[in-house]
Order: structure tokens, then sequence, then C-alpha cells
């Protein structure tokens, strides 16, 4: 069934996952189509946004927002179209970017959705390389990061919409970008198509020996995205007064307790002092603002139009396919920006 | 045997040791007096500062300055006194702060030699409140620390000197202060003497339990020094925002290999990011320069003369004790910043 204007479908948090989530996690569902009334817009999705964070909210583990509720709708972001609006600056047909969720419909009264028009040219690049992935990298790269000219900037999940922001602006910088990627086909592209120097497969056996190789002067900026093996791959290599933004560590996210030892926590610190790194953590919207959004906007916007920026996404067709995609997603089995066409 | 006019005792590394170091690691032998020639200065060795990261030196792992050789004296800074000069600005008579080792006599050419003056006030200061540990705490904690009005600090090793310096300052700036010291007394000092808030036993079986309840509103400051479980029981409580200046891990410094597991990595880095932490490592005179200590030394003086600032030196008599209490201040059984009279 696709999308109808008699029914909303939507997908529901049937429990929380130990580890990965599985057929169990999610429920789809239908409901009818919610009424917009007075001071209200009708929203109908087109596009909903899969990203990693949404494993966090599918726990109820102390997190830096509030988890899902059980058989509340999950969240997330969509590109959605007016239908119906009763909100000054809203007309029906204009393309919003909301925070609506996996669902078919949904009412707002028009706080936090911003309008992108009535035909914007990618509506679903205001999911990704325009949107909260895009601003994490520009944000996260160049105000903790702090990248030079001729310094080393290594980033994991080099195919996906972050990390393939971030080697790319540090390319823009003048810095050597290497990558890190699942499988040869993801390194590839992100050699010959994005401009990285260099992009090591983590699942290669001596991935930490090809590493250090494509890292001739050591590492300046580690952009953390994954955490795990590549973590301690990178760590022996930062040089001096080095930088680690830390945005996120899918390899953690679906593990149900600490791993086995040995543990490696004297490892980090040490690294920390001995190479007086800087280690940042940061989550885009609350700790950066309008000024670093305008910036970002300023800069995406002419890289994309003068093409030093290039964007890949993967299209997963309809909302039914949602669940089992983000479960691709936590594994490393997309290939660029996760989007659903839902509607 | 004491300091004599005809024999130069100097403490030299035996052999690097494996976890603590032990009876066999250092060896006291004697020598010449060193000659002082065209250029030189002669130097009598009066105090010898004892500090935590002297056990780094003893090993030959990567660190941030080069290990110590084996049969080589042993460094450390000492405040000395000139008994001849050819170096323009030092005279006989004069005190100095050099960085001479475990050695009662010493050649130089004045390079890295700070004169005091022929009667500085409290010469051994020069070790401790007044000198590196000192700085480090005010660099540390000001620069990277930031603390604010009404934020709470906290810090272990509490009675040392850099512990009870960062916790001073932290009250100065308006904090509430939170130590973590070994055994009551040492508590008790921290509260009623240097004026924390409140300190907390790390032997303690509920140390965590307790930890928390003296951070009533979380933790914005966290001054690392120590890592093991003091840092573990930190974590949980950290606020967002934190700021964690990384300037030394002494329960980890005898380590031979990585602790047990579990691997308690993805616990510290889920923090950082979910918290939005900022991390630190900081070498104190790698990282800071003449602005930030012309700061300290103007701040200290300060707050020495008008006795906002409590200082508490525990004195070894002689340079033949310094092995023995050197392994003391790595098992925390010191109280206070420790110095060896040597002349």
């Amino acid at each position: 069934m696709g999308q109808s204007n008699d029914v909303n479908r939507r997908i529901v948090l049937a429990e929380r996952p130990k580890g990965a989530p599985n057929a169990d996690t999610l429920r789809q569902e239908t409901a009818p189509v919610p009424e917009a009334g007075a001071g209200e817009i009708l929203l109908r999705t087109v596009w909903l946004s899969l990203d990693p964070y949404m494993r966090g909210r599918m726990s109820d583990a102390k997190s830096y927002a509030e988890p899902v509720v059980i058989d509340g709708v999950m969240t997330g972001q969509v590109v959605a179209q007016v239908v119906t609006s009763d909100v000054d600056g809203f007309a029906p047909g204009d393309h919003v970017l909301a925070g609506s969720g996996w669902q078919d419909w949904a009412v707002s009264d028009g706080t936090q959705v911003v309008n992108l028009g009535k035909d914007p040219a990618h509506p679903s690049w205001h999911l990704g390389i325009l949107g909260m992935p895009g601003f994490t990298a520009h944000a996260g790269l160049l105000n903790i990061g702090e990248p030079k000219a001729g310094e080393t900037v290594v980033v994991a999940a080099a195919t996906g919409p972050v990390g393939a922001t971030v080697g790319q602006i540090a390319r823009i910088k003048g810095c050597r970008a290497v990558g890190v990627a699942g499988g040869p086909e993801k390194c590839a592209h992100a050699v010959d198509v994005l401009g990285f120097d260099a992009c090591i497969d983590h699942k290669a056996e001596d991935f930490e020996a090809q590493l250090k190789d494509a890292c001739p002067d050591g590492i300046d900026v580690y952009f953390e995205n994954v955490g795990g093996r590549v973590l301690f791959g990178v760590l022996p290599l930062l040089n001096p007064f080095a930088r680690v933004p830390v945005c996120g560590m899918v390899a953690w996210y679906n593990l149900t307790g600490l791993p086995e030892g040995p543990d490696r926590s004297p490892q980090i610190l040490s690294t920390v002092l001995r190479q007086k790194v800087k280690m940042q953590g940061f989550i885009i919207f609350d700790t950066f603002g309008a000024t670093e959004h305008a910036a970002f906007v300023k800069d995406m916007t002419g890289w994309l139009e003068d093409g030093s920026v290039h964007y890949r996404e993967q299209v997963v067709e309809g909302l039914e396919a949602a669940p089992e995609a983000f479960g691709d997603l936590l594994e490393g089995r997309n290939f660029g920006k996760m989007v659903v066409k839902v509607g």
C-alpha cells in the first residue's frame, strides 16, 4: 500500500531493541489522516530522512534527547508538502522541512517548520548536504576541528553524508583528506568521486597499517563519528595538538553493555594528555547557532553550485521499506545519504 | 653521607621499572664534583622536586619528553645556589631554579635557569605553588576549564600541589570546589584548611555515591590528574558543556599493560558526545607561554600575600631518601607537595 489520502500509515516503536533493531522493533500501523484545525497546517510527507542518531532515540538510556515512547511514532526529519494551511507563511504546495517522523501525514502549528518554497531544486537535499548532516560536518570540522592547510584530516563513514562532507571541506581547506569506509567500492568512490587523497577499508585485516601509510605526517584532525576499531587505529597517529570533534559513534550504537576487555580507557586518556589533544563532543543544534548556520548555508550553497562538493543519496522506495533500510544503515550497508521516498 | 664539597652524589636510573618502581630502579652513586669552565656556572642543589611526571621519564614508551637514559641522572627540577659563575646575570649566592636533576652538583651555561635572587622568601615554593605545579593548576583550570561562578569544579589529589591549587582557585572564582583525596586526614585538610566545599575519600567503598551527593548540581569542570576510579565516578555527573583539562593520570602511571575489561572506552566517548564535553590534554610548558605565565605569577603572588591560597609541603630529608619518597608519591602516601632537602 502506497501513500493515500484516506489513511495515515505510521511506523511506531513496538519495543526497545536489545542490541541491533530487528523485525519486532518497529511496527507499521494505520490511523485516520489527522485534521488540521485553526492555526494549523496539514503536511503530507514526501521524503523521510534516516540517520544513525535515531538508534539512540529507541533506547531509554540517558541521552541528549527524549526517547521515543513505546507505540509512539518514530521521530525523524522529513520534507513534506503543505496540503492545507491556516498559518501565515505557509501555503498549499509549499515544501517544508519538519520533524514529523515516520508517517504519511502530520499536523503542525508551524513551530520549527522551515519553508523551502514551492519548488526547491533538490527537496531531499535539505535532509542531507543542505541539512543537519551537512551542517554537522561543516560546523564541527571548522569550529572544533579547526583544520589548517597542509594538515591531515581523517574521517570515517567517508561516503556517508557527514563523512563525505567533512572530507570534501577538508580538501577545499587545503588539507590532506583520508577517509575510512567499508569495502573497496565505497573507498573507490571516496577517492575518485569525492576527491579524498586516500580511503582505507576498515574491513581490511591490516587496516591499522594501511591507515598509518595513508597518513605519513600523522593526523591533525580526526572527525569522530564511528568509535570502535577506527578510533584505536587513529589514536597512535594523532599529532601534538590534534583536534577530535566527536559527533557520533555508530560502531557502538548497538552495544548492549560494555565490550570485553582489555579496558582501553587509559590509552585514550594518555593519548589526550601526551599529545595535548582536544576532544570535544557536540550535538549540532545544541552547540551551534544562527551564526554557524549562516556560514554553513553560504559556503555549502556556493560549493554545490560550483561543483566543488559532490553529494550522493541512496533512495529507499516507500515508507514500508524504512525499518529494514534503517537496520542496513546501522550496519553500514548504505552507500550515501539514506532517504526514503514516502510520497 | 650528606652533601659534601668533595663528591657529587647522584641518583641514576639503574633499570626501567615494570609497574611500580622498586629498590632496583634507582641507584645512588658518587662522582667528582664537576668543574665549571668559561661561560658556565656551578650549582649546588638545595631543594629537589619530586613530581608524578617523573614516572613517565623512567619508561622508554613514547611520551612527550625524552626518557632518562639507563645509568643517566634522573631528571628533575631543583632550587640550587650558585657557587661560581662566569655567566652574566648569575652571582655566587644567588638562588636559581634549574633542571639539573637528582644530584648535589651541576654545571650549566645558564640556559633555562631562572634566577630567584639572593634571598627568596620561600625558595622551595618555586618547585610548587610558585612553580610548575602551581602554573599547571592555574593555566589549566582557567584557560581550559574556564570555570564560571556558581559552577562545580572537581579535582583529585586535592591535597597535592596541583589539586590543592585548583580547588583554591575554583573557590576564589566563586565555584563550588569538590576534592577527592586518599583518607580522612587529607579530606579534612582539604575542607578545613584549603577551603574545599567537600572532599571525598576515594578509598571509600561508596565513593561514587558520596561524590554524587557532594555534587548536587552535577560537575562543570573536572580537572583530570589521576584517571582510574575517580574518572569513572565523575563521568555520569558531568553537565552539558563540561570541560575536562587533562594534566595527568597518576592512577595509571604504573600500569604494565591495559587493565582488564570491560572496555570502558565507549563510556568515555558517549559521555563526551552526549554531554558535549570538551576534554583537552595539556603539557604545561608546551601548551602555555609567557602570557599565561605572567597572569599566573601576578595572581598567585597576590593570593599568597593576602592569604587566600594556602600551601603545604612535605619535606623529605636528604637526597638518599628521594627514591623511597618517590615511590610513596606514586602511591599517594605524600601529604602536600613533596620536596627533598638536599643541602
